[in-house]
């Protein structure tokens, strides 16, 4: 049994991957890195990928997550989730209603909600989500569709208003990391390109670990090997 | 319980839903033509649809198929099939394979796969498929990426080298649907265009039905609602 914090402390900096991004590199290379860094939750994102491709890099994914113990999501497909023995599926408005996959989803399974405001976040929640992505906070290039810039302070109202954990995402970048962390009470940050884009993803996820570390104790260089389990 | 005749017999022809060619008729409206006229199939496809959008719709056709006593399937997506509570799924070479969904579906959740000859049908049967929709049989312009025609005879070679129901697929109208009936052990066809752009997708229907209700016996007009419960 997984608690919420426990839940929390693995969702300081969620990794979501983009084959863009990553290239000449693979995903897996730079996911990796961020693992080895610290990182203990990874979100497999890929719009493009019909369902068998995007199963064989969640396989691919999940026998890296298990490895370093570290939480693997699939954005948008239930289906390809639950195949891939995934611990979770992240959604956001256009995807499948939390509460559908509530129910059909095995006891345990870890669903994760896009919500721009408080009133989404708390409706999320109610409908069993596990965590909420609260976003853009930044201007970002990534999801052109992303919506209007929220900032740090409309991050912070949704995270005091839910009691499950609230990650801030969109143009997140070391120094955003910091001001979130100083100043709201999110777990954490998802990020896509800080990561994937890295020259060094290790230390790109370390610094944006940092942050959230400090605040909650631990050194993310040692995660102990039961955190998770 | 339902046999594997029973299956068969539902099968005689699967409206496949297309939205730009029912147009501008809604999908629903055509669809209940098809299930009035006696098709007691119905595959929900719509690959450009986000899944909430897909889910609804699948809701819709869900009441529809339930009101006339006919399966439901949805392309592709898993997820969204489990979540309407529909009877079954049906993939194709990039979607989920056979033997991972059955992983994780529900007990008697059908499973049907394209094939396009006689050793991927093979394989579809061994890894779980509840029933093959083999084709192209005709020139089609419905689907690009469809592959090479492969003509009545080979529809047949694959329809007689398994014992789960094949129904052909691919530029069928109902003189080449008489033909399959005729010449091979195909149980039924599955068509988009035939029905879904039909001036009258009632009489467009019962010309496709008419060759496979003769040869398997009762008239489609008065299906017995107890016969897939």
């Amino acid at each position: 049994m997984r608690s919420s914090a426990e839940l929390a402390e693995a969702l300081r900096v969620i990794v979501i991957t983009d084959r863009g991004f990553a290239a000449p590199r693979s995903v897996a290379e730079v996911v990796e890195e961020a693992l080895r860094a610290g990182a203990r939750a990874i979100q497999l994102r890929d719009k493009s990928a019909p369902a068998r491709a995007l199963l064989e890099e969640a396989r691919q994914l999940r026998h890296l997550t298990r490895r370093w113990n570290a939480l693997l999501f699939v954005n948008d497909r239930l289906d390809v989730a639950l195949a891939a023995g995934a611990d979770g599926v992240h959604v956001g408005p256009h995807d499948l209603p939390v509460a559908d996959i509530r129910a059909v989803a095995p006891q345990g399974f870890l669903i994760g909600r896009s919500a721009a405001d408080p009133l989404l976040a708390r409706q999320a929640q109610e409908d069993g989500a596990d965590y909420i992505g609260a976003g853009p906070v930044f201007p970002t290039g990534t999801k052109t569709d992303a919506g209007e810039v929220l900032g740090v302070e409309v991050l912070g109202r949704i995270a005091s208003s839910i009691t499950i954990p609230v990650v801030g995402i969109g143009g997140i970048k070391p120094p955003g990391a910091r001001e979130i962390a100083r100043s709201t009470d999110a777990a954490g940050v998802a990020v896509v390109s800080a990561v994937m884009a890295a020259p060094d993803p290790y230390q790109a996820t370390r610094e944006l670990l940092e942050p959230f570390s400090i605040r909650s104790g631990p050194d993310p260089s040692s995660p102990p090997r039961s955190r998770l389990t």
